[in-house]
């Protein structure tokens, strides 16, 4: 029982084993073509040419998943769980049982996408591991400063959205302060879908001071995040600065070829 | 009298003593609770539902607000009154009392949202903090280069301005000079609302040149703020530095336990 | 005469003398409020109110602005004419001029805001010449990478426009190549007006390849313009550096007192 | 033969003979003229104003570019085929071609401007070649660093686009997922159409989410992209140190004239 419970551990978490790549990649085919099907399905014109095999696909890659997410659990019950692909994969099969309940939930079915993100571990490309590695640990490292930059936003946001609702007023679209808080963002992010724009003379000269307010201050997390990837792949550089085998010692020059403190050959 | 101002000192800026701290969690609440309530007046339907709710809700947060306002002039006269905090703090009261003579003016009570930012310093998480004056200070050092850029920039626009306005003329959207202006703001900021685009052949060209050169040139704020929140967490962390107690010399090694030109013991 | 003309060279170009100082002053104030007037003439409303002013107005300052002109070419008869200002300032008096041939021409006067620029050499607010020339020569190095960049992105929207010209047709408002090269700007620069946009679904999906790739691409000038800011403002710094008066030794700590190569006690 | 063959070689690929710079430089004039002539041939008006000049000039073009295609497989016949510019030189003719079977697939003879970009080759500018190399190599290699991103973005995009197809619906526009997806890249690279836009409460307080997120997110590219063109920028200035012609060191002092290690000369 517990060989059958390695064994079984090793095929679904392992990539070692021949077997246990071949469970990867036909699970990373099942995922795919079960979002596919669920994209599909919201299109009216496939929808209405086939009736019926999109709610047989759902319920075939939904009690698949479900057999697999059993399986996880029980060899490897631990930390797996908690972990953020043990909810990912709980999420992934939820919207179907919740369809019997809520209608078009099983839409939300697409969140399967995020198990494909497993492929950077399973492909064990050394090259993307590395980099996804620097990228989360530059983002990591700027969390703070966002933070603190996105509280200073979101009130300047707020007041720029007060001031907008009473200089343009409900006839210009600005219907409430919520209404108007949603146009200074998409004003200030530069998105400007035009659903909502300044219609009165002070309207629109707020909103130009804004635009250019608003673009500077918005430049800095560009900055933030700039210099945190920087320095993510300077230390990630130096991480493979020679060290010495006998005394420790850590040699910035790449190219020597003796420790200058023990003399001991490098590498 | 000298003891009590003192212990209300203590209650009302201090963060050290329980008191202190219940007081400004209480406050911190209170004020979002206020922005909420214009906020939510703001909406049609609410307002319609809780006729004279709102009104209440605002004297009442005025009235709290304006003896906290009295309380902290009392405690501790001499500098509050003209600091960032003094001026928003009477700012986020007034509207209300305007709301007599000036319809509509009790919007801007959400200039209290601003009161809310006091959370960074009252947290005391010197993290935050830390990170809050990393970015005051590059914002503070790029001042400069960013008043140069924006001379440039608004002539640049000025200029825009009027040539689509020749170009474009009244019957495409281009009112006026001014009215060009806000549309060159709009979109050498890459916002883009599209109530205002080019209908000429002309006139699409000069845009096309617009926006690519305007590209470029938007490029410079982000440049000028990536450099100098570089340069302002460079030396945040030379800060961080050992210094030698007896000779002052600046370690920059941070493993280093002896100052390496006197043999002091560090830190 | 001649001691005339070197009277008349320090008041109109100099900024040391109370009456040069005096001049800069008067002719800002001058281009400020000539470029206003056009402005406001630009508005209908304001425009019908006051009838013949503006005319009035623009003669007076076109006028006024000529004797200046021909007043620096006496003075300073050798390099001024071919300067950028020489030029700009011969251009700010002839869009009046060209009014009595060509209607409306008169609106380029706007193009006197570039003179404002002076203010800047005017103020010899060493702060903001340091800072402009900064900016300036991080421009001119990146100008060569911008170039090559602009080459592709030319080519690229060239060829994008062309694909959407076929598959999107002119039935939803991709009526020609030009006309799609211009919806291909607006699209890759993320400006966004939305006056034209994709209705078919593969139209939408070659826009939506065309707005990722182009985004990664779009973020290549900041990042020239980043590193050559970073490098100008360095090398900005560099030139701060402490040289020993007698044996020219650059000194980069900034708080040696002392030359380390002559012993010679510094500045 | 075999030394027509070699003068044939020179004139078609090298610069260095007149006649070979010649020929580099009609050839490009007669690229752009036939790239104008589509472009031309698109606008309704024109090509109305002149029927038959059009398509007399592509088959003039084509049949030249042909013949050029056809010389330079037979003067350099083995890598030129697969080459870069040996696959676009075939593309720049084949619409034609197509076009007696596809209507107006001749319009896709634009990829000829492609063919401009030999331009940076041709003029053997080394500024311009060096800074391309520069740009290309930064591009490289922040390219693993993209591909993750941009898998991490997709799947963002994905469920983004599935949660607004659910709030929204088709009432407002968000027919299918795939739709929604357009909407959401964008939104998220803010170029903000306002095709489609968010009309419900709900789906505006996603959307701005989305826009703050998403803004912060669409930084990394920029992020990566300045730091990968900084070290692409610093690689290429140390090539240009100065390396001692005996011992091989490597002297960061441009204006060293010795060798400080073993006393030769330098350069």
């Amino acid at each position: 029982m517990q060989k059958l419970k390695h064994i079984l551990y090793r095929i679904i978490f392992g990539t070692e084993t021949p077997a246990g790549r071949a469970f990867d990649v036909v699970l990373l085919w099942a995922i795919l073509l079960s979002v596919l099907t669920v994209v599909l399905e919201s299109v009216k014109s496939v929808r209405v040419a086939y009736p019926g095999t999109f709610q047989f696909l759902e319920w075939f890659f939904t009690i698949l998943f479900t057999a697999e997410y059993i399986l996880r659990i029980l060899t490897h019950p631990r930390k797996y769980i908690t972990s953020f692909f043990g909810i990912i994969d709980l999420l992934a099969v939820l919207p179907t049982y919740a369809g019997l309940f809520f209608l078009r939930s099983h839409f939300l079915l697409t969140v399967r996408a995020f198990r494909l993100l497993r492929i950077f571990r399973i492909l064990k490309l050394g090259r993307y591991m590395h980099e996804s590695q620097v990228l989360i640990s530059a983002l990591k490292k700027s969390m703070y400063k966002i933070i603190v930059f996105f509280g200073v936003v979101l009130t300047l946001v707020l007041f720029l959205g007060t001031l907008m609702y009473l200089v343009e007023g409900e006839r210009n679209g600005f219907t409430s302060i919520p209404q108007s808080i949603y146009w200074a963002i998409v004003t200030i992010t530069t998105v400007g879908y035009g659903d909502i724009a300044p219609a009165t003379v002070l309207g629109k000269f707020i909103s130009s001071v804004a635009m250019l307010i608003g673009y500077s201050i918005i430049a800095v997390p560009t900055g933030i995040i700039t210099v945190e990837i920087s320095d993510a792949v300077k230390s990630s550089q130096q991480q493979k600065q020679l060290t010495c085998p006998s005394c420790d010692y850590r040699e910035p020059d790449k190219e020597a070829r003796f420790c200058k403190k023990c003399g001991t050959k490098l590498e």
